[in-house]
């Protein structure tokens, strides 16, 4: 039986992806305590890049707001994995890391990033909000525009 | 009633700013347990950016150090919100994320950081003394030349 | 006596160099709770780097993933005196951070990061299984190539 956050997903229309495999030798999330961390994530679809560059070098700020959101849909993948399948176990996004590949003279990483944070927000409510930390990076492993990483706490 | 930080600041000569309002849809911290986990801050000055930049390419190191600590003029402003007004209850400054805007060839970034961790132990002394990561970044929010987070243990 | 895990270095042939001493005015490590968290360390041998420059730049991908597990041992240097010098306490390897200097057309930072994967997984089995964030940076301290971070549970 769908639990409450499952249910508010769909509500959103979100189904969320198959937890991807890790392209290296670790895991995509660890529990400690009361916390799960989550390893960064690409924006992946069907395990191609929903979009691939930089911002403000060929991708969009839309673009990149649905890359930051694809890349939070395989976080919440693995946290659902990492709750054994029930996302209501969850108490409080902690932090949510965001990687924006960019060029030097890029300013909106955060209007970026909102497309995870909104997401969050959305699907979680008052548990939903955040920290977070967003910068512009060089380059990102396979040209991805975006990579994002979770802390959560759960019960 | 000032509590014992408070004074120390004081003494120093430091006022904290008004907690900033976050840029976009996220919180500026969040407790979990005895941790605080506060977002991203910016070096801005009555909203404005001290600076603005990179490291190496038109700011100077003393710019940036200046920056930097008041990047974490703001996270400890809203350090304090999270602890109900009394930085008293701080046991120990756990880590700071310091991300410098800087050119390719800059090598600098430690000194940059600097200005932050230098506060952090002028204002609480042992418990100031933090393990930290200082990366070079290729652009930030704003165009800010740099960006500082931190993890806070509290009573 | 030398415990389980510091045989198992041992066996790999692998020396855990002395505790570098910070750049600057912060520490090496933190411990809060149950956890540890060491500061970014950079690929020293003897104080000074074993390459520099970038990945996709002069660097090769064998450079780097040597550079990243010279970043590790240092890490786990500190990781054994925040242990009091049992690395047996070790519960878990909870998230490395890998910062890569990357041109802007990189991709495979994940490869370079295995380095420090490979050996976290090698030295400590099933507990050396870690959340990880792998991102290509503009530039980092000393002009190195890689820099690496740890959050560890101890018992």
């Amino acid at each position: 039986m769908a639990g409450r956050i499952e249910s508010r997903l769909g509500e959103l229309g979100i189904a969320l992806p198959a937890p991807s495999t890790p392209l290296a030798n670790y895991v995509p999330y660890v529990r400690t305590g009361n916390f799960v961390v989550v390893s960064g994530q690409l924006p992946l679809v069907d395990g191609e890049l929903l979009h691939s560059g930089k911002l403000g070098g060929g991708v969009s700020i839309e673009q990149g707001q649905a890359a930051a959101r694809q890349c939070l849909l395989h976080v919440l993948a693995h946290l659902r994995a990492a709750c054994g399948g029930e996302l209501d176990r969850l108490r409080r996004v902690v932090r949510l890391g965001g990687f924006i590949a960019a060029a030097a003279d890029f300013t909106e990483h955060g209007q970026v990033m909102d497309g995870a944070s909104d997401l969050a927000v959305a699907a979680f409510g008052e548990a939903g909000r955040h920290a977070r930390s967003t910068i512009g990076v060089a380059s990102l492993p396979r040209g991805a525009p975006v990579e994002v990483e979770g802390w959560f706490e759960i019960g």
